[in-house]
């Protein structure tokens, strides 16, 4: 599952061993991870890339804040989703809600704040047109109430 | 791309920030992950998944040995592919060659040796014949000359 | 540097390859990993090491929550310095502050809680006495103004 | 530890929950990361860190081979020592071998192959005559027979 519907985008994953920890559960720190394939896939299905991001626009973006909300444990075998959703744009920032779910459960929550920042000089720099534009698509108002939710709108 | 056909699994993966290291490339002991990845789906494909594997049977696998050739680099974006296919079987033993492909260039070749353990001693153990009736069937003989190769046969 | 001086733990650490991403800077899900290296080695400094905390007391901690700034990043090679300070002990959870920083500058902040778990049921469960007693210690008051910071008090 | 006495380089390392899966035990890619940590930290005590290879000789070491016999398994809390002794130097390339040690067991030993390329074009190019010297300190002939071991000669 790699889709955008209504604004909301979806990545499904296997968690494997090289994911879990001695606890029996997902490491931490890996859900961030899984919260970033997710971005790096949405970009990738409207079109932009990073690659192309890179070389045409010289722009990247970086994390610049993330809470996290660990509501229940993931554990080897689990299929996941992560949703993403844009919830604000600015000239040179994007906050985003991302959640992963274990069916219709939601695991963790993520509140992510990312910066663009020039490729080169690694400052702040504008969200070029087609980065807006294209991040617009998922700023629809939907509500991921679950991981495969929200029919019609 | 998570399929077995003619003897042959093949797993299709992406490559994000979290397998890049600052030389531009996938840090090399990532290929074992995918390699693991791959086994993982495999034995699924095959109906035998870890979690069955541990709970009806009380059997794990354990690497004892990889011997990697690192041909090329893989890079952010790039989508590859891991072949998998059983060279041998035997007592609580089973020999891999796993290979990591970009389009029909062989990037990573593994030669790996798995033991199979008692879950609970984590001392060597029989295959259970369910599992080794399974990955008899990723021993037809398949020639793993490229990611999608060998139709027919 | 593995210390803990005036209620403050601090552990050193290098950036490997391993540590970085493509970008050329520290993925920024590690920083978690480095956060949790240094609870695990403030524990072990106050005499109460996760394995023990599991053999004895039937525990363990899972992250319940964590809020991050990133701030600055961080390079290959680079000497980070996590400073971890204990904010609040609950009857079953601990609330943190962990700080990464190279030289003087604050690179990445956390704000960390924990709860307490029984290790089989994984239910919230009361620290235990000890437990509480050796988070007291990383309790003194003491403000992380540095990493090397704070004599007397 | 962090050292380099008759030839061999040894470094010393704690294992994290980041570093074990839900086996129970330290994943097994884990192990080529605690060996580059090793290689890292060999050649600063050498007096030829990554960067300044990078900045002044515009070369960089990479993995062309890896050869890994996985002979018992690491777990949470153990400390774990890497020896690393040079066994060849060629041209553009280095032969290494790296065992991981628990006390006096051998838990983990790597056969290891590096070339050394152009950190722009990334081909194979000549050692600098410098990190050629300091590698040559690492062959001094020592016998990695232990973590601690070969006092004297």
């Amino acid at each position: 599952m790699n889709e955008l519907r209504n604004g909301i985008h979806r990545l499904g994953l296997r968690i494997y061993f090289e994911d879990t920890d001695a606890g029996g559960i997902v490491y931490h720190a890996n859900y961030l991870r899984y919260a970033e394939r997710a971005r790096s896939e949405a970009l990738r299905t409207l079109g932009a890339p990073h690659a192309e991001m890179i070389a045409t626009h010289h722009r990247m973006f970086v994390v610049r804040r993330a809470n996290i909300d660990y509501e229940r444990p993931a554990r080897l075998d689990d299929w996941l989703v992560v949703t993403t959703r844009v919830l604000a744009i600015g000239a040179a920032q994007v906050t985003l809600d991302q959640t992963i779910w274990r069916d219709d459960v939601a695991l963790v929550r993520i509140d992510l704040g990312l910066a663009c920042i020039d490729a080169v000089s690694q400052r702040a720099a504008r969200l070029p047109a087609p980065m807006r534009a294209a991040l617009e698509r998922m700023r629809v108002g939907g509500i991921a109430d679950g991981p495969g939710a929200v029919e019609g709108t």
